[in-house]
């Protein structure tokens, strides 16, 4: 499409342009913008990329991103061990945290089953989920996968391979969003929180 | 905002979020974007970033990105040396050689007289569009600026400055885009664009 007036441009904007949601013209802007800044800046912002990915580690036991073998969750004393929360990337897990509402621990399945993407169970970490609920102490394991096809195959999956172990299964509670009005709620979401009505508390 | 359960993951996150148009959550999808690609791949990525920063050069004569201390396009002996296109920035001149329309030499500016933002006619490579045309053999310089208020006052400062150089002034042409419907062109656009009419041609 464009003749650049440099290979060092041109190359930086075909890099930049393999990132997700970044198209060529945007690619140029940020090429543009990274040359104007100086020229340290830009060495540090190369390289802490560059570490990221050669140094970074995934935690043996939960799957979740960290500098350490074992992640700092999966480390912490204060965290109730018996409560296992299945979710589907590391994102997850930040949300959830920052919600501040759950205690126990994760596990980062690596994505959801998906035929369509070539997704199968044997590409998530499913088989060390249920190592770890057979070897450890687990009480409760928590299906917080999206709502969705792939998110209800993957939940039934698991559900499947888990149900004998004597462990209670949960899934997170599906309903009307907190602020949403309910005429704009959709049909299914709307039928469903009835059907899982909750007694009235004055707490929420 | 969030608690990263890594050091290195935030360092990349911060990095990226300071790109302009990307927040945090854009800067943290590509992050973990670059976690799947393999180390060889995002080196690569890192280092195409730095290698342009420290290695770019801009063209001494147009100020044109280059590779080299000429670009191309001055040292190129099938273009018309004596027409001179003044722009603002490297994209322009990208812009104007997809038309293959302009076969004269370009100046980049490096931005517009913008108060606003602080730029003044010190900040740009007036003075050294000045020098160029006052020694090299100049017949005419298009100013290819945007048509808005900076655009004009930009225009406006070189015209004072170049008109005592019996050389021609010219603007590239306003009027409605190609494609547009006439009722939709706003009144500005399309009164000058009556004002400014040329001979009926078949040929376009």
């Amino acid at each position: 499409m464009n003749t650049y007036s440099s290979k060092l441009l041109e190359e930086a904007v075909n890099e930049l342009s393999k990132l997700p949601g970044i198209g060529r013209k945007s690619a140029l802007r940020l090429a543009l913008h990274l040359l104007k800044r100086n020229s340290m800046e830009v060495e540090f912002f190369g390289n802490s990329i560059i570490q990221m990915r050669n140094n970074i580690k995934h935690c043996t036991k939960c799957y979740n991103i960290s500098d350490t073998d074992i992640c700092e969750i999966c480390a912490s004393k204060k965290r109730n061990s018996s409560i296992i929360c299945v979710v589907e990337d590391i994102r997850d897990v930040m949300a959830i945290e920052n919600t501040s509402q759950f205690t126990g621990l994760y596990h980062v399945l690596g994505g959801i089953i998906s035929p369509m993407d070539g997704i199968g169970p044997q590409d998530l970490h499913i088989d060390p989920l249920i190592e770890r609920v057979k070897n450890d102490d687990t009480n409760e394991v928590i299906m917080a996968l999206s709502t969705t096809i792939e998110g209800d195959t993957t939940n039934f999956y698991i559900y499947k391979k888990l149900k004998d172990l004597n462990i209670e299964i949960t899934t997170i509670a599906r309903g009307v969003s907190i602020g949403d009005e309910l005429e704009y709620a959709d049909e299914i979401t709307l039928g469903r929180s009835i059907l899982n009505r909750t007694p009235y508390s004055t707490k929420l």
